[in-house]
């Protein structure tokens, strides 16, 4: 089934301000962060994007949709009790189709023609199941970040049948319960900030979101659950992705954007210039 | 005497946004790019900062200006008449005293352990005129600043008495009229974004921004004529400015800050893994 909506989770509080940062894009345009991330969802072929948001964001996070903002659609959420319960105020919106989740917090540069979401995309609407995207990422990063275990699906490289997921374990308990085999050591296979998920994700989110802690707010524990009863892969995206929240995910952002773009021998060569004058 | 003001004219409403923009600053901390600005005033001895604002900006820069909320005045320039109306608006908030103006949409990284503003401002108040800094800038970028023509002003290294100063000149304007002896080939002196102001300035900004014009609204049509009638001097800044609202100025702004800070080996070790990826 063709998957044409997509949601994206904005609304920590704390990062009010993250959706206006702006960036020059592979084209050298001036885009706004959520700009960039409406771009991902669009160019794997969404039609309609959710936004939920914090109270209070709606104009801001409007006039910052630029050339998208025809398509959005507003689902305010009161408090911010966690990615579970975003995803799950948008379940109206959703209706009972597959839809693409992203993170507002993240951005992506693809390592070849097709778009991180759209590798996604297409592995689930010819699997017919939910897939997450992941990257392998080093144990020191576990802190920030879901992470799943399992086994090769098949014959096809970089794509997993999901048997286990855990929201930000520590590398003891990674090491016990999600190593997957055939990875470098030291590393696992963290959420990439964008999931296709099938509409029996809303079922299993109202049980998960009913039980108290912060676990229980996160997606990974409803994906935990949902991997017991049905079918989840996790497909490692030929890209990079990058948490703009974090200390310099903005400049590694923006400096993979202008190295996978147009404007890559200039930023190299002024680089080169700034660390030369030193 | 003393500089104890500071003006940040940010009344673009083309950038609306830059203030806001978020950097990590020389010790790691995340800032946003207003409050970068006002801490280069506030460590160049700056007790109060008037900020020259288009209508409906205050609130959010209230919260933009962080930790110096509470040493900010905002002036409402109604309409985008430029610079020399922007300075002009502040009048009654800076009284009869040298002022430093800074640009809101530059940032600045020094070459040494004295701030560029301090910089500035130290060479105001030994000499008791204003003082404007500049950089030697390449002829390919005059369109983007104002430039000035002067000789050096006795021994002193980069300090220059400013006989001609003009507004995004020509290369043909600049090579005839503000060629200053000594520099590099090919290169001019333009400004930094931060001058130290003699309080002069108002009644020169009275009479030129009476006449009609773009080149009357900035600043340098001002200084061309107070140079004319009183000594005005260029120094060339020990450090490097960043116009964060040209294409990636955000990105260099951000590597320039972390080459100089306490992150340095870090954001290199990454940069250079993220080309050694490609």
């Amino acid at each position: 089934m063709k998957i044409k909506k997509s949601l994206i989770t904005l609304a920590d509080p704390n990062q009010r301000n993250l959706p206006l940062q702006t960036l020059l894009d592979q084209e050298g345009k001036k885009r706004t962060a959520l700009e960039l991330v409406i771009k991902e969802a669009v160019s794997a072929g969404t039609e309609e994007v959710g936004l939920v948001i914090c109270p209070g964001t709606q104009d801001v996070y409007s006039k910052a949709a630029g050339v998208y903002a025809d398509r959005i659609h507003f689902i305010v959420q009161e408090l911010p009790t966690g990615y579970a319960q975003a995803i799950l105020s948008a379940k109206a919106f959703i209706g009972n189709e597959p839809f693409l989740h992203l993170v507002g917090d993240h951005l992506c540069v693809s390592q070849n023609e097709i778009g991180c979401a759209l590798q996604i995309v297409n592995v689930a609407e010819a699997k017919g199941v939910s897939v997450a995207g992941v990257q392998a990422t080093r144990e020191s990063q576990l802190s920030s970040f879901g992470a799943i275990g399992g086994r090769l699906s098949g014959r096809t490289t970089g794509l997993y049948e999901v048997e286990r997921v855990l929201e930000k374990p520590s590398p003891t308990e990674a090491e016990l319960k999600i190593l997957v085999p055939g990875l470098r050591a030291g590393f696992y296979l963290c959420f990439f900030g964008i999931h296709a998920l099938q509409p029996s994700i809303f079922s299993v989110l109202e049980e998960t979101t009913r039980l108290e802690g912060p676990q229980e707010r996160s997606l990974s524990t409803a994906l935990d659950q949902l991997c017991k009863h049905e079918k989840l892969l996790a497909l490692e995206v030929d890209g990079s992705r990058y948490d703009v929240g974090a200390d310099y995910g903005l400049l590694f952002a923006q400096l993979a954007l202008s190295f996978a773009g147009k404007d890559r021998d200039r930023v190299l060569s002024s680089l080169v210039e700034m660390l030369a004058q030193k």
